[in-house]
């Protein structure tokens, strides 16, 4: 939306927030290191024209469906929160369209995963997690607890899939706790642990010299590193795959993600494989008209011979900023409206470079692996220096300058002042 | 708790929240002028004792009784947010006790209130108010609304009874309509309204002058003024005493507070009218042992010939200030525990001066009135420099450095980029 140009296009964003969540950042919030502010990213900043133009708009409403040979999309509207009124129906027809839904994260079908799990992709997760810390912390100092009441409250346990949300979470837990929790909590700091549950292995996608630190570094600042797969979630206990039991007071979910039952519904080409929208080498959807999907729920369909790209946000950037240039060109080449430009010449196709990974594992230490692929050689450390460029690198990308004002003086206020435990 | 030595005594505080709101900042969270973090307090922070001494601890939790007779607290734990866990009951034995239970709103008995307006007391009706009110700005730009609705949705009410809060508030939410809503909500801003209900006069305990002055500015502004009574309020409709149905899509109620149901129900002496715990000049509460009463919840015994002081935030803390000056003293003279300390001389009484008020109407306009009471003379004035020393003296009011840094921030970014806009 930020590189579409309103004088060619007016713009219509549908989504059920009005802001873009700065996601690797997010782990930070959780436990005060950054505030929720300083990674939400109101979309009329990102894009002016949809709150100034008159042909552009935000609709605070969910699609519902697509009628692609219409040229029509079928919403609905957000209106929890506002309890005189009922959510109502209503269509916009387009010229072209961008599906762009992202992903929801998957539970694998596993029992009570989404009652008592909290996964990590929102801002109000990272709220219900903060929330959540913070309670278990002043109960566990309440006169008439258990002592295993008490182990249990204090109990965090984090299921991982492999990706470094689960990972950086953690790690920031860890600082919390070492740093915080013995200042601001003493009395119940020996009944805090960190556990990290994990089928495989930790950060899979690294290479393995990076895993081996992550490991030894996680371990050395006291989170349980446990090898197994969830069976059952209850709401006091996690059941093993072996049947042992894990008593837990805070559960995070982040095994990663998946295609949303929108996705799926959707009468659409897909990509092989997790039923992600497929698209061509220009991120068109074929066989329907005017149709474009870019992020976490499309991938390639398989006549490109082209691997589905991982769920990266900086796959999805690389999307966005192409697709909008394209979209751009054939607005200007007399293209733009519905069912036309179909002899325009759309140019290179979009190619994706893996510009490395990066994750924090806590005490100001992180993993920087600047390899293209799995399979490929390159550049990778870990350490102090990584932290920092894992802070430098993440602080260029925040999306606006307001907000890496404050994500400057957030990192810099929790290095002074500790983090903000007010549970509000 | 910030004066009183953890040397001399073990400090427990009993609460359901963990941090104190900064009120008169409050009303600028509504519209992101300020952060919501930026006005709360950990208690933690105030008084490090509590936890960090093995006898000193925060409960969170409401107290439920008091029985003065056995030197003991009922309290019941706070445990909302954690369903795998009832609260339960427990008791705390003290030495000296301090009642600071503050006040509730008044809804003088208007049926509909509870359920349909939002006070402005803590930070959770901040954040309802925030989250509603660009709820409604989305929402009245979706198709299929009426004109009649979004003129509904964005007609923000506020009914004020004489304190700054309301007034506050209002000159708050017409800069952000006058900047924000003007630039972000382009296609619906002139459907936004603001209206103020008084039932005789706004900002009654300033002169005169600067009564017509605020009066002036909220008009001009584009502030409705209705003189009027509530009768009922619906949950689209407010009616007045007179039959007028006021349609409304935010309603904010900030008519002055008043004793909660505990403190009415505690055993203890009571100020001469409005039920508050009464005390001697001392702040000690009569006919039984060590207990002391400050803030909103106590006034002064008939006995002692003083008036109830003013519900305001610098009586609370003058009063607190005077109570951990002399609590310390009983301390150290050996009267620390429970039933001593009847030999030792108390000092001087308590005596309150008012240091003057002040309001700020928006567009960077404030009051200031020195003058000691409303009959005495003594400065008063309005305008830019009211609003400059209203920014100055609050900013130095704040508890901590490092909220007032962050408020500074706060004032800073939103001149130079205006409030933040994202509903999270």
């Amino acid at each position: 939306m930020k590189g579409l140009d309103p004088e060619i296009y007016d713009i219509v964003c549908v989504s059920p927030r009005n802001h873009m969540v700065f996601t690797p950042l997010l782990a930070s919030t959780c436990v005060g290191t950054l505030e929720f502010r300083s990674v939400a990213e109101p979309i009329a900043r990102i894009q002016p024209a949809i709150s100034r133009e008159p042909g552009s708009y935000f609709f605070l409403s969910n699609c519902t469906g697509i009628s692609a040979d219409k040229h029509m999309v079928h919403c609905e509207t957000v209106t929890e929160g506002e309890q005189a009124l009922d959510p109502w129906s209503f269509t916009v027809s387009y010229d072209k369209l961008v599906i762009a839904l992202g992903a929801q994260p998957t539970t694998f079908g596993i029992h009570g995963v989404k009652e008592h799990a909290i996964f990590l992709r929102e801002v109000h997760h990272a709220q219900e997690i903060r929330r959540k810390l913070l309670l278990n912390l002043m109960l566990s100092d309440v006169p008439g607890i258990s002592e295993e009441e008490k182990r249990r409250l204090l109990h965090c346990v984090v299921v991982v899939g492999g990706g470094p949300t689960g990972v950086e979470f953690s790690g920031e837990l860890r600082d919390f706790i070492t740093r915080d929790v013995r200042q601001r909590y003493a009395h119940v700091k020996d009944y805090v642990h960190v556990t990290l549950i994990e089928a495989n292995e930790i950060l899979s996608s690294f290479d393995v010299r990076l895993r081996n630190y992550a490991t030894k570094q996680l371990t050395k600042s006291g989170v349980r590193l446990v090898r197994g797969t969830v069976k059952d979630v209850q709401d006091q206990n996690i059941i093993l795959n072996d049947g042992s039991e894990v008593p837990y007071g805070l559960l995070v979910w982040s095994t990663g993600v998946g295609p949303s039952p929108l996705i799926h519904a959707l009468d659409l080409p897909k990509a092989p494989g997790g039923g992600r929208i497929g698209v061509d080498e220009w991120l068109r959807v074929p066989s329907v008209q005017d149709i474009f999907s870019i992020g976490d729920c499309s991938g390639f369909v398989e006549s490109t011979g082209r691997q589905t790209l991982p769920a990266l946000a900086q796959v999805a950037e690389r999307e966005g900023k192409y697709l909008a240039h394209l979209l751009n060109k054939i607005g200007k080449a007399g293209g733009g409206r519905a069912n036309s430009g179909k002899d325009i010449d759309f140019g290179e196709p979009f190619v994706y470079k893996h510009l490395g990974s990066m994750a924090s594992v806590g005490s100001y230490k992180a993993l920087v692996d600047l390899r293209q692929s799995k399979e490929t050689k390159g550049i990778s450390l870990a350490g102090f220096i990584s932290w920092f460029i894992w802070r430098s690198a993440y602080l260029t990308r925040v999306v606006s300058w307001r907000n890496r004002i404050y994500v400057a003086i957030n990192w810099a206020t929790t290095l002074v002042f500790g983090r903000d435990i007010s549970r509000i």
